[in-house]
């Protein structure tokens, strides 16, 4: 079976793993007090330009989500964030359990405009509602699409005057920065968000995401707030390891590249095939639509995950990630081909 | 410099690190629903005699003991424990934060006496105080130190009369099964408890916690409890393949037994050196009275933890672990006789 | 200034008043134990055929809907409600605060359909999103509107099959209860909802809610609950009085009738007017659309609330409570009937 | 039976019931806003000579404590307190529920010393411990007695000193305010605290109490605290009228005095009869040491509380209240003298 289910389907980067063994005789200090957390913490300040953020690694992409808007929020602040966005869909109430409502915004592509903002603010005028008080979007979105420099700017000057933060959630920030219609460097991220995490679990990693929070104001204390939610690895020097090895060189980037050159392959080949898309594809997150007996056929040969079901058809999300070659691609591929020819002659 | 400060410092166990490696080709199913998390369990269930129990895999022992807590309790239910257990002290309030008070029993050694819970049951009348519900114990303690068969069977009992769970941190559990004066096996805590965790991270894994949950009507939505709480591991496989290593042989005893072999001869040598013992050691958690001077220099030889200092002598708190071997230890002891003396000579 | 804003604008009822007079000599034993208090559950059980059910007394309507559904649901449980469900609009985010998420169904006047209830029902397949598990409904609701017998029951039976808890705010229940088109009785409620709660504070009370569980499972340890959310009244007896005078005649029902009456001269008055309604009225709330002029020029002489503001006109709510008269009624008319001259006349 | 149980048994004072008749006729904003609540501000700035305090009205204590501590401390802060305080026992896990930890510090006589909140403070060091934030007082205690000015003083002075915010229960306000051995004036409580409440439950109310907040930080946003936790009353305008009542003239004063005389003769005459006291009496609360067989024997004469058991005695606390008078503590005494005797016979 290929896979193409995700792109957290592998152990981790063989990069990542010789780090690791090349280290196992040495012992360090708990609790990321060592000195390969601090090694990849300046890294991550070089590489992104973030000489005065503060920057933590945790495990995975829930647990940052909810710390950081938990520990930036009063009781009654909320978060302003797409209908499809991770938090409010994907989390199991994570942040509701933080004491935080979630205000949406509804959306097609996974993304919202800054006069949506603006809106939701404004509806909000009183002690018997929630106080807007954070904006919360990804990139690339939930269905992997992205946000250009200017979006993001603009979205940020809303937030600066509306009083919000924005707080940007970079699961997949690798593919993003390195997708062929990408515009936002690393450093607009420290310049034009409040806090933002940059993925390590779907890029290479065991695991281990860096949450970097650019707003001074946000800084203090969040070591509290982190071991209070269960999330301050006795082991931090894994993680300080693991980012030492994804940012020494540019494997971070390296590793999301070839993401995106697997996934441009596949959306190549689904192209010739004619295969209608969901939304047009612009990093390893491909949403196509299939009759249901061609999703039916191939799932015995390709794993997948069915996203939404419709009476005429299926939305079928495909996600390259690094243990994936152009041979896999091609067979894949033709595994769909074939599918969709035995699906016309019926 | 010789580390004994604690039982984390290293990255994990050279058979663990090879387990990963020998599979990092192949790729998973997410969030823990794969055939490595599914093994795991099972050789857990054939060593701890556990056929019914619900078994699931965690990144480190305080989120194991919040969802724990939370999932089994109602908001104004509370957990007994000794003032020194780690939920008390050493988890930021992690428990309160899920809205649940501790109840605290007085506690010298790190154990508490089943009469004690009795007693702090009975002041809990009526609904203008919490309601008891469950007990917490570690096994070793915060202080190293054992219950004994008889005494966890007869808090179980007490539980059992009183209508409260029994829960038992078993952070250290390796350390305590293969210890010379324990008389607990693994089925025992199978038996005597609603639910326990085997600690992974201080027994050689990179990080993870076994949570098994004995009691059936403390199982239900486990899962969703954990997702809402950020702890289900997009790559649960890796705390899969990690258990494997640790149980498809005997890895885990094998760790927790050398560890025990190295805090013996650490004992041995500090009684030699007429040590003043703090608390009889039972695991590797040794701690022991030394004047200020000593330890002043002995901070640049050997890394340890001051548990706690009072006006004529230090309590130290040294640590055994899988990286340690005979040498380091007679080196330690050179180093720890050679301080001592120096003192006296002053 | 004639007071049409809400139903919670004055002090209480003459009735209620004199109770408390009348006992003003008396001492009683706190927190809800007192025999008033058990004479007023004994009145309610009567009134709505609940002999099995457990009534208490709280102080409001947000607090109540608060310790509900924290005491009913598991923290991953979420509560189904219309977007414009009280919970989720007006109450500060008070659900989310005890770690709920809500679920909303978009509503235009306030009800929601049994379909729509089964559709968001399904669309929450796993641990990675919230477990529904209760239906939220207002009757009459936000907008003033009412359920119908066979609505109520269509609602109670998908939740029985789905296993979902349905909860009934009652805030406004008496003009419900008393309204024309009501097909609904007081014992329906109990055998159609899990739990509901009798508004006091609209319908003549100084504060007061009645909180009634059918559903047995739900009952236990409610005390608990309404302790530990900081709302049992050291004088609950106060709280007994008033619903003892509220029903040991038709007392709530003779109130909840006349406001019903206002109301309806009212809405008599505003059709002459050729006044359009945003809704169809059925209670107490009337919803009507005043272009901007009209809006700006009553303002100093009614008082009222602008519920929206659109391009063209404002949707205004006015409220009848029992402190008015047919009097005031004809003068409120009287001032519109001016108000839209000069408009036209403009 | 004598009602000797506690201090809101009773409805209301007289003139309070008197002040909400003389305006059943009128209405008023909601939620706070009239002129009423805006009145009853300005009588207790005046009175306590609390310019800029922000001063809101809430139903009870537990609610109160509550939303204060909620809205003044980040979620791993944590409140010092004795470990007889009602936040700490009679709360059901209130203050928990927010999720915030107690520290304890261990009392006799409800009171705590400036050095014991030192020690507590200097314990926690580092982001595994939560981080002391708040020190809640109570003046009177829960056992009746009094801090000095200096001890006050001293208190505040350390807490500016530590960074810890001074909170001060004032439940019983009234009765320490006029209590003969008392050297603390109502502006004391505006200088020397960060926030305080003046309880009106227990001083004549029907409910109500005033939290006042001195420190200009604590002040923003309070409303929505309240409200998100179900406490914004919608007749707020009852609690206005209720505390124009008490401060219009000195009624809080005078009803305070007068329970302090009642509990002076109660006191004078319980010495008369050699009854041994379980804390000198400073207040209404009045702790007394009496055998198991003359509690027995009172249980059916006199409503009381039995507040510890011991096997040789029982603690007993009587409380006075405004509907006692001369006739009945003389009453009360009697019938202990006679129960005194009657044992000494047996």
């Amino acid at each position: 079976m290929i896979n193409l289910q995700n792109d957290y389907c592998g152990i981790a980067h063989p990069k990542v793993l010789e780090k690791l063994l090349a280290n196992q005789n040495e012992t360090y200090i708990g609790y990321g007090k060592d000195e390969k957390t601090a090694e990849a913490i300046k890294l991550i300040k070089n590489k992104f330009n973030a000489k005065s953020s503060y920057i933590t690694f945790l495990a995975g992409g829930t647990i940052t989500n909810k710390i950081a808007i938990a520990h930036f929020l009063k009781p009654y602040e909320a978060v302003i964030c797409a209908t499809t966005g991770h938090i409010n869909v994907h989390e199991t109430g994570a942040i509701e359990e933080t004491g935080h409502k979630i205000l949406t915004i509804n959306s097609y592509d996974g993304k919202i405009k800054k006069d949506e903002i603006v809106k939701i603010y404004n509806m909000h005028t009183d002690e018997h509602m929630v106080k807007p008080k954070m904006v919360y979007i990804s990139n690339p979105t939930e269905y992997g699409t992205l946000y250009t420099l200017l979006e993001l700017k603009g979205i940020y000057e809303v937030c600066q005057k509306l009083g919000l933060y924005l707080y940007l959630d970079g699961a997949r920030l690798g593919v993003s920065l390195t997708a062929d219609t990408n515009d936002i460097s690393p450093s607009d991220y420290v310049l034009y968000t409040d806090a933002f995490y940059i993925g390590g679990v779907k890029n290479g990693l065991l695991m281990g995401e860096a949450l970097v929070i650019n707003n001074k104001a946000l800084q203090k204390d969040i070591r509290y707030a982190i071991k209070q939610n269960g999330a301050l690895s006795a082991k931090g020097f894994v993680n300080g390891l693991q980012f030492c090895a994804l940012f020494e060189d540019d494997l971070f980037f390296e590793i999301a590249r070839y993401i995106n050159v697997m996934a441009s392959l596949l959306v190549e080949g689904l192209k010739k095939l004619k295969v209608s898309f969901f939304i047009p594809p612009q990093t390893n997150q491909i949403f196509i639509n299939l009759p249901h007996n061609v999703v039916e056929s191939l799932k015995t040969k390709i794993k997948f995950t069915i996203w939404e079901e419709n009476p005429t058809f299926s939305i079928v999300r495909l996600v390259t990630h690094y243990l994936l070659n152009e041979d896999l691609i091609n067979e894949a591929l033709l595994m769909i081909e074939e599918a969709l020819k035995n699906n016309e002659n019926r």
